[in-house]
């Protein structure tokens, strides 16, 4: 059991944004992610030690002011993201496809996660004529704090650190071309996370919690975790077969319908779009902007 | 360039088993897989450093006998190992499948990677009925030793740090019945690599060398990486755009025909079974015993 409820890791003006903290934001009702959005001071009571990993970190006086909000935990730290295809009984719906008999796993590799406020690449390679093609997917992503191998459902969440979001960015030109999601989802700077992790202790029961995509200020996917096909508890027992999950890899649980590729006419992520990612249980919103590759670096508007 | 031509990672007789060295074995045509399997005692001039990876790493005089051989690059250090799926013409014609139009990638946790002489494990989710669909692939593995983003194919091989085999140990049960490979091909000690690490500078050429899959003693694959698809400097150099290619992650480059689940009837691999991939170059040949979990501990046999 985590000491702290809700956890940020960023740098602090208090140490000149030399060093990376991990704290619990003071005012436990905050959007973090909008109040950095909308520049308000936000303060947190340091956590002691450096990773959201260390069961034995505990919630110290020290207040610090955010200046950099970065991902709960660092993505070397994560090591293995694993990601769920088709987890949403409207997503597969919106595809055309049936539901699939068990999860369906993908990988992105760890380089491609990204910290809240980060741009999102659009690389050379999925660049026009095919940049219309390049879609947002707003998940629940959870982490794990303890090696789960062979883990019965009923134990699974006992194995959850916590959770946070995450946008699962999509580059449909080499997607649907080859059977595997490796290189289309793989890319640089295409998976943003957080801006909250919330212990596991605080979401009891992940299966209840609103998730939004919102594009420009238009809100384009608007779903529930109820509508997974598989729970995050199912999930974790099914992929922990034969399988070692490591304590700070993440489980990206899939997206809800209304993404873009899927809509008439389609929805496109292009150059200085902002898109927002919101989770219900005090997850909060993930902001980020979209940069063309070259085309001149973007920023996160209020 | 590297100062070694072959370099192996071991525990020592010398220093107890205690430590993990690199060294360059003293006898430059020596298989050091077959030789340590039949217990000759294999001697390398030690490597200074820890790491394959270490470009300042230089061969020195003090010999050291190999006590257990180690893949040559630690997993954790591997991070992301990727794969190619039908990379080999004729893999593709016995599947009954076109050529892919790009190279199709697929990734493996860096926790299904296995020494020489460790046992390849049929876990539990995929024991009989299903055990007839073990699977053995042999393969050029390539370890990179810069990072590479948006490499031109000219110059993709200057990327490459060296060269060394593996068995993408392949479960069939799972791998057939949704569109990613992720979970059938994830398993723990699924992956076996090694024995040699073979520097870029003595491969110059790697699409011209000989690969075979052994089992109990029967050429079950007998292929040349002519025959790929893609070539390696064409992978790296698709694989690169976009996406950071970090030093030490690890590039499988597909299988060529022969693998049991295409034969009639199939091959498959089961509790005891002896399989060994040997990769031409200098590479030579990585043992690894089969072992059914829950079936007792088995070991590489002379």
């Amino acid at each position: 059991m985590t000491s702290w409820t809700r956890l940020i890791r960023f740098t602090a003006l208090e140490t000149g944004g030399k060093k990376v903290h991990i704290g619990e934001p003071c005012d436990p009702a905050l959007d973090v992610g909008l109040a950095v959005l909308n520049r308000q001071p936000v303060k947190a009571f340091e956590i002691s030690g450096t990773s959201a990993l260390d069961y034995r970190a505990t919630v110290t006086k020290r207040v610090l002011t955010v200046q950099t909000l970065l991902s709960p935990v660092d993505p070397k730290e994560v090591g293995v993201a694993r990601f769920l295809g088709l987890n949403y009984s409207d997503h597969a719906k919106e595809n055309n496809l049936s539901p699939p008999s068990f999860p369906v796993l993908f990988y992105k590799p760890w380089t491609s996660l990204l910290d809240p406020f980060d741009p999102i690449l659009i690389t050379r390679a999925v660049q026009p004529p095919e940049v219309h093609l390049s879609d947002y997917e707003c998940e629940l992503v959870v982490i794990l704090g303890r090696l789960a191998r062979d883990v019965p459902e009923s134990e699974a969440l006992d194995y959850v650190l916590g959770y946070t979001g995450g946008n699962d960015v999509s580059f449909r030109k080499h997607q649907t071309a080859v059977p595997q999601f490796g290189f289309s989802k793989g890319f640089d700077a295409s998976a943003p996370m957080g801006p909250v992790l919330v212990s596991a202790k605080a979401i009891r029961d992940p299966q209840t919690l609103g998730i939004k995509t919102v594009l420009n200020g238009q809100v384009l996917q608007d779903g529930n975790t109820r509508d997974m096909i598989f729970s995050v508890a199912q999930a974790i027992a099914f992929l922990s077969q034969g399988t070692t999950l490591l304590p700070g890899s993440v489980l990206w649980t899939g997206t809800p319908a209304g993404v873009g590729f899927a809509r008439k006419p389609p929805v496109v992520l292009k150059h200085g779009d902002d898109v927002r990612v919101w989770v219900d249980g005090g997850i909060g919103t993930l902001v980020n902007p979209v940069e063309e590759e070259g085309k001149g670096s973007v920023r996160a508007k209020l």
